[in-house]
């Protein structure tokens, strides 16, 4: 019998210091479990998304300070923990000091398993560089190793012996990407039974995604059945980010007997320490199992956004903010989710009134502060934007080589920019510094693939917290808010009936009716497939499958939609072209002048979603299908 | 004797429609020119810097349809080009089809070099995942096809034979970084000539940047000399992006002997298609050298942002352009490069006085107008600023639980960045959309190093080109641009007299002498060291050297400065760590939304150094150092 103990701890990216001292503890508590094994997150030591901070010799030396502390602390108990790697005498294939992403194993103040390997600690197989990883960037892979010593992987590849109350325990080390080789050639796992493991340890270092838990229980459940042999997965919980984009990282850690049952696991999203007894004679098989919460509701996404927003507050400072409330669902659900964390008194919410809106959303956006019992405050905007287009049109523009004067016109779309910079750069930006705090970018995922928000202007904020969920999921959240989070009606009803409308123009007023260009519960799902999809849709494949009768099903759409929003073949390509046209081409340059996006989908944009200015393409089998279906109609 | 035609073609990133005519085209030149091998860049149908664009299926069969037409197209020579290759069987690491980074040779018609290899193409071995390269996110290398299939690279690395005037001639085909083995294990080029390459053959697509081709020149020489074969580099120029970060490729293809002899190469920045006659029997040792410019001054610089600067313009179709001009160097620089290139007329230049801002920089801003004979305007900030001050300080904060009514305080800090978003944000933006056209930024990096700029304010804007530049550059740029570029004193003398600084508040009054914070000669060194250098420095590093009495060494500025700056330890550890928290805090948030960069030093902000809003962090060692040094004042 084997007790195991499974550190969930909060890994602080860039902080071995914080993050070493937290280990410290809990190895003591873990002792003092009379646990034979504790075992900590991936890069625990140094946290894993730390930008190009890996090219700091003098970070990666601290690293190894602090990872001397941990190997010096497991007396009587043996430590697993994540942490860089360093061959000071090789060079990785950028020329500096080669790293790895490495597994360490301590035990009475020593390292183990280097016997079989040309280090003192193991390495890392298979790495991830898709989404928001770039492990290759700065890892040098067990992969690479092996070509440069002219053998095979396998051959590197070997459990580490530890001893656990006087008998020997074949360990297979591996971390991360090493337990999800479905598209690799190299199967970790495999090799490492076939080399005597009686237990996987797999220590990760995985972000959040909706849903990802339960893939990962239908793939590391189906590994550890098929080589009959029990796997501990442990991941770190915390917010790490890559600059353009944000990560929860829901810990999870789970236990899977060698039958492939889930025996036990940590609650998700909070720091942990987990006990168990594995009888190793058993292949694990000696507890119940456990059911394990489902994560893809709107519940789980709440709790992502409730712990990522108030994670990353913390981390930058932040302690209050200014909400803009237009009275629309996005700046409701931003209001409710701070005023949650930080308790209304904390959260200002500032409606900015110029002469387009309505008193509907004026009063909404009242009803809610009062709802929320937040902080309120009224700043109309109209004798600012009337003095900038006064400005604009009423300055001589001088040619200087002639003298001529000329004048330039403001016009209407203009005007409609002109307000939202007005709103955010020069009311909420200062409104937040003389409140101490930082404003709110409220855009949600739709507006942002196709840029529907200005620069400068709603696009900007500390952070957009719900910029990776579709307007549907934005109407969800508000749902789930009232019901499960409040339990009574925070964001009036008539919002949810409102239509959506930036109310920038009489174009938009919402009383009769007018609101966005956007059709949500059909272009939510268009603009999911050009972006979310693992293979991306292009306008080829959506005409493709308009034209076989197939895109609500592959879209997941409703079906009957598209014949009912466009009448026409001509209508429908005008559409598309027009949304691409803008999702492909001014919709990036404003993301790339975007706040932090905090993810929760499967793609967010940012680093996880990476893109060029380039402007749109259209393939030749797209202008093909074109002619064919403008040529039918 | 062998006539080879360089096809130094200028790529579009994302069209391999446009791409593949002009290839067409240039393949009839070349034939027209009786050559009997024409040779395009690396990925010069699809372009290199797409973001993941790869992941769109649509687009790869795009491009493999287009690689088919220039395949057809090599009646009468041999072609040899850069395009994706795909196996549509099989699976990259990612679970997506398998992509390679590829070099195709093509004769009459069809594919060569597919009987000794897996594919009708040869692919990449050494794939750079540095900078702005994510080679190993999107494709398959030659190392990664030879562990599956349990052999050694080299077994896989042979020349492809090809039929040159009825001899057979052994080509190495390889691409970009496999030209840059010496940090790798593997050397492709040394593989090559072992297999039998009579001729080396390198497609690049080589981002410039300062000092590179130098280096490439050596590296290249030695490579050719050492292997006793004539290497061709071939590479596009053009512009590529990485969303973020704006790179200018350069082209400067070159043509080395078999004793390392630069025999020719193409100008620098235009397209060019160039032939030369090598006598293979002699290692093309038939030529004379030819000399080639250095690329490492002032000049490049300037020749790199003007081309950099003019491409992008045209890519995102802006033909005008609006520049606040302060009366200092940076936007003088920006006003005259842009006035270069689109012509003054094109270029709006606005001065945006508040009270703060004194004749003398004003009187300058209008003589640079008037120098370069641009449109000019003035128009005031102070009314809206006003107008802001007293909204922010006069409207009630309501407490919408207790009824209770509170205001805040504008403090003279935040009134400098109202300011700075006011010119932005409220008019520049507002202007550009007037006039037709975009608004620039023009922070240089020692600013955007420390987020000495106002986010939504001055650091605002389409595009920052000069933002890889150091402030003692933009100087020696401002220089040459007097001298060189306009022959005339454009940018008046007084500008470069001038204390450098924002005029934002009665302490940066540039009469009283007074103005930025950053002492420039110091801080440009200091600030290099933190993120252009190959190591990065940080305060650990900084404190050492400064101990030894290194420092100024180390760092390449002015000997006896620091001591002049800072008399004590004190003095010194309180600037370092005042910016090092700027440089890993609150700058890191600003960059993030900061507009794309221009790319001209070996390391620019963005996309090429890559970074996580972590905080700043003090090792150990930098702890016991501070502790020494003041303990010992």
């Amino acid at each position: 019998m084997v007790r195991i103990a499974l550190s969930q701890m909060e890994v602080i990216p860039g902080r071995p210091d914080l993050n070493s001292a937290a280990m410290l503890t809990m190895i003591d508590e873990a002792r003092g479990k009379q646990a034979d094994l504790v075992v900590f997150p991936e890069m625990a030591v140094p946290g894993y998304l730390l930008g190009d901070v890996w090219e700091q010799q003098s970070f990666l030396r601290d690293c190894e300070e602090y990872g001397r502390r941990i190997v010096a602390a497991s007396h009587g108990l043996c430590v697993m923990f994540g942490n860089v790697g360093i061959d000071w005498k090789k060079c990785g294939d950028d020329g500096r000091v080669r790293k790895y992403n490495a597994f360490f194993v301590a035990q009475d103040g020593e390292l183990r398993g280097g016997e079989l390997f040309p280090y003192p600690f193991r390495v890392k197989s298979l790495q991830p560089n898709y989404r928001e990883f770039d492990d290759s960037r700065h890892f040098y892979s067990l992969r690479k190793l092996a070509l440069d010593l002219g053998i095979q992987p396998a051959d590197l590849l070997r459990p580490v012996a530890v001893n656990i109350g006087g008998h020997t325990v074949n360990v297979g080390c591996i971390l991360c990407e090493d337990g999800w080789s479905d598209d690799y050639s190299f199967k970790p796992v495999t090799v490492l039974k076939n080399a005597g493991a009686e237990l996987i340890v797999n220590i990760s270092s995985s972000p959040f995604t909706l849903g990802k838990n339960n893939k990962r229980n239908r793939v590391f459940s189906k590994q550890a059945q098929e080589i009959g042999t029990p796997l501990i997965y442990v991941n770190n919980v915390g917010l790490q980010n890559n600059g353009k984009t944000v990560y929860t990282f829901d810990g999870f850690s789970t236990v899977y007997d060698g039958s492939g049952k889930i025996i036990a696991h940590c609650p998700p999203f909070a720091a942990a320490m987990m006990t168990v007894d594995l009888d190793l004679d058993k292949s694990g098989e000696n507890l119940p199992s456990v059911t394990v919460p489902d994560d893809q509701g709107t519940a789980a996404i709440f709790q992502a956004l409730r712990y990522g927003t108030e994670k990353f507050l913390g981390q930058i400072g932040l302690d209050k903010v200014v909400i803009g409330v237009s009275g629309g669902i996005d700046s409701a659900v931003a209001a409710a989710l701070y005023a949650d964390i930080l308790g209304p008194d904390k959260v200002l919410l500032a409606n900015l009134p110029s002469v387009y809106n309505s008193a509907t959303t004026r009063n909404l956006a009242e009803e809610l502060a009062k709802n929320l019992g937040c902080l309120y405050a009224v700043i109309p905007i109209q004798e600012a934007v009337d003095l900038t287009v006064k400005q604009l049109s009423r300055t001589e523009i001088v040619n200087t080589r002639d003298g001529k004067r000329t004048y330039l016109t403001v016009t209407p779309f203009m005007t409609e920019n002109i307000q939202a910079r007005d709103r955010s750069a020069r009311v909420l930006a200062g409104l937040a510094a003389a409140f101490g705090g930082g404003f709110t970018c409220n855009a949600n995922k739709s507006e942002l693939t196709v840029g529907y928000a200005t620069l400068y202007g709603d696009q900007a904020g500390f952070l957009a917290a719900l910029a990776d969920l579709w307007k549907h999921q934005v109407y969800a959240v508000a749902e789930y808010i009232n019901n499960s989070v409040y339990g009574r009606e925070i964001i009036p009803a008539s919002v949810f009936r409102l239509v959506p409308s930036a109310e920038l123009s009489p174009e938009q007023a919402v009383d009769e009716g007018k609101g966005d260009p956007l059709i949500y519960p059909y272009h939510d799902y268009l603009f999911r497939s050009f972006m979310e999809w693992w293979n991306k849709a292009t306008p080829e494949d959506i005409l493709a499958w308009y034209a076989a009768g197939e895109l609500e099903t592959r879209l997941g759409c409703e079906a009957g939609l598209v014949a009912r929003l466009f009448p026409t073949a001509a209508d429908f390509i005008a559409d598309l072209e027009k949304w691409w046209r803008l999702y492909a081409g001014m919709a990036v340059a404003k993301r790339i002048q975007a706040p932090p996006v905090l993810a929760v989908s499967r793609r967010a944009y940012g680093f996880d979603h990476r893109e060029a200015q380039n402007g749109p393409y259209f393939t030749v089998r797209y202008h093909n299908l074109k002619e064919m279906l403008l040529g039918a109609t």
